[in-house]
């Protein structure tokens, strides 16, 4: 079993562990340094559903912080994998981007989704492929009512097929608004079948933790979870027995930290950034 | 005050009231005409948002029951003069299809959303009308990421924007599947924006039976709706102290409602199919 791992959150939300907008926080390129030289190993996890691994290497590369894609877990990657592990027969039906598919499709699933992007008309009778046994779904600015569609008569037609969402954030903020989250297209379909997904992956679900722990078979009592949003980071380490670390460059602001009236939902340690882990150097 | 009202529900589910797929129910035109001969006022009701009054009428007429545009409610004409009596203030943000959007135009109100059909990029920064003064959503087979996240930063960045609902229901039965429904698009933008609607107008809400009972001056104890779905129409009437007829003909099955095991649920009287009513004129 490895020593320890930081995880970090490296959503593309504009401000958060590692970035500010497009540029590096200061520091954070040394702070990675300096875990991995100590022999920790550094998992950068995200619930972003979109983008691919591969975009994450080139961001993290980018920045000057070398990283290869098993150092990648997203909410794509690890639903991907659950459908593995979960022994899933048959096609996979993807409500979801690129990203999400390129995963699916990783895992040796053939799926269905993205080629049903751009159709506009519901043909009656309504019937989907009896070979799907399961849907997932997270963010997908393609969303249609066909693809709904298609997906809640899997669900509600196709014997056993399974229901999972990569993840269950209600919104996406991005340059000057908030819009709508996977969380959004997750309640549309939840709302059409009459029940919720079986599984959500993306934190502060743990099948997303039990995931990086096996895959990385790591300690979760040597392991912290670095964070910058309280509800869904520092919630999700906390669930697992990590250690967490919030820093303040992100969503949660030190007032509303502050605010926190339940000690079982404050962070063990807090810092203004994660330049704060360098000075552990000197 | 009008000495009574049936309300008869007439949405363009496959079976329901007074129709069975395209066909009308054998004694249902001779059933309105008899309640008619009595001087009885009989409003035809509809949680459907997608279609005009005047497709009612004319589907009412093809099937040899006279009916003018004021016979008929929609949870979209019904949510278009709540945004009247409601002196919404501005401009109206319409998640819903052509149906909705010519009734909320009929009441006045400068609105916009069947005009983002098929937009596919979301722009940053994202930016909306700031005279967007109410969103109204019902089912929207056109519905966009682009439409939600319009929908959603109205609500969330202009003071004071309205949220309604035409109606929740989750589903739409189609010929050989059951499809999403209005509350399936609603749930999405809920969940966007972190708070339910302010109002949802269709059954079994009442907002829908006082835009009935004021438009056409009924007494409610006088009133009978009559209706073939249990936890809408049923509902909707026993909500608003209107007697309560239950017919066979449409969703609701006889071992259904013998199911009941609270009495609260129970319709007041049921019937085969509104060719009983016939019965009562011999």
């Amino acid at each position: 079993m490895r020593s320890s791992l930081i995880a970090m959150e490296v959503s593309n939300a504009k401000n958060t562990v590692l970035w500010r907008g497009s540029a590096a926080i200061d520091g954070a390129k040394e702070a990675v340094a300096y875990l991995r030289s100590l022999g920790k190993k550094v998992v950068f996890v995200t619930n972003n559903s979109t983008k691919s691994r591969d975009t994450y290497v080139k961001k993290l590369v980018g920045q000057g912080i070398p990283a290869s894609i098993d150092d990648i877990v997203t909410s794509a990657s690890a639903c991907a994998a659950f459908l593995r592990k979960n022994e899933v027969k048959g096609k996979v039906y993807v409500v979801g981007e690129a990203g999400l598919a390129a995963e699916v499709t990783a895992q040796g699933f053939e799926n269905l989704g993205l080629e049903h992007n751009g159709i506009t008309e519901v043909p009656q009778p309504f019937t989907v492929d009896p070979q799907i046994g399961a849907v997932v779904i997270g963010l997908d600015r393609a969303i249609s009512y066909y693809k709904l569609s298609y997906a809640a008569v899997s669900i509600l037609n196709n014997p056993g097929c399974k229901f999972y969402a990569t993840n269950t954030d209600a919104t996406f903020p991005v340059d000057g608004a908030i819009l709508p989250g996977g969380g959004s297209c997750v309640a549309a379909l939840a709302t059409a079948v009459g029940r919720q997904p079986d599984a959500v992956i993306g934190k502060p679900s743990q099948v997303l933790l039990q995931t990086i722990l096996s895959t990385h078979n790591l300690d979760p009592a040597r392991t912290c979870m670095v964070g910058d949003r309280l509800n869904t980071d520092i919630e999700f380490g906390r669930l697992g027995g990590l250690k967490t670390l919030l820093v303040l460059t992100g969503i949660t602001t030190q007032e509303e930290m502050e605010a926190i009236d339940n000690d079982d939902q404050r962070p063990d340690f807090y810092v203004e950034s994660i330049d704060a882990i360098n000075q552990l150097a000197k």
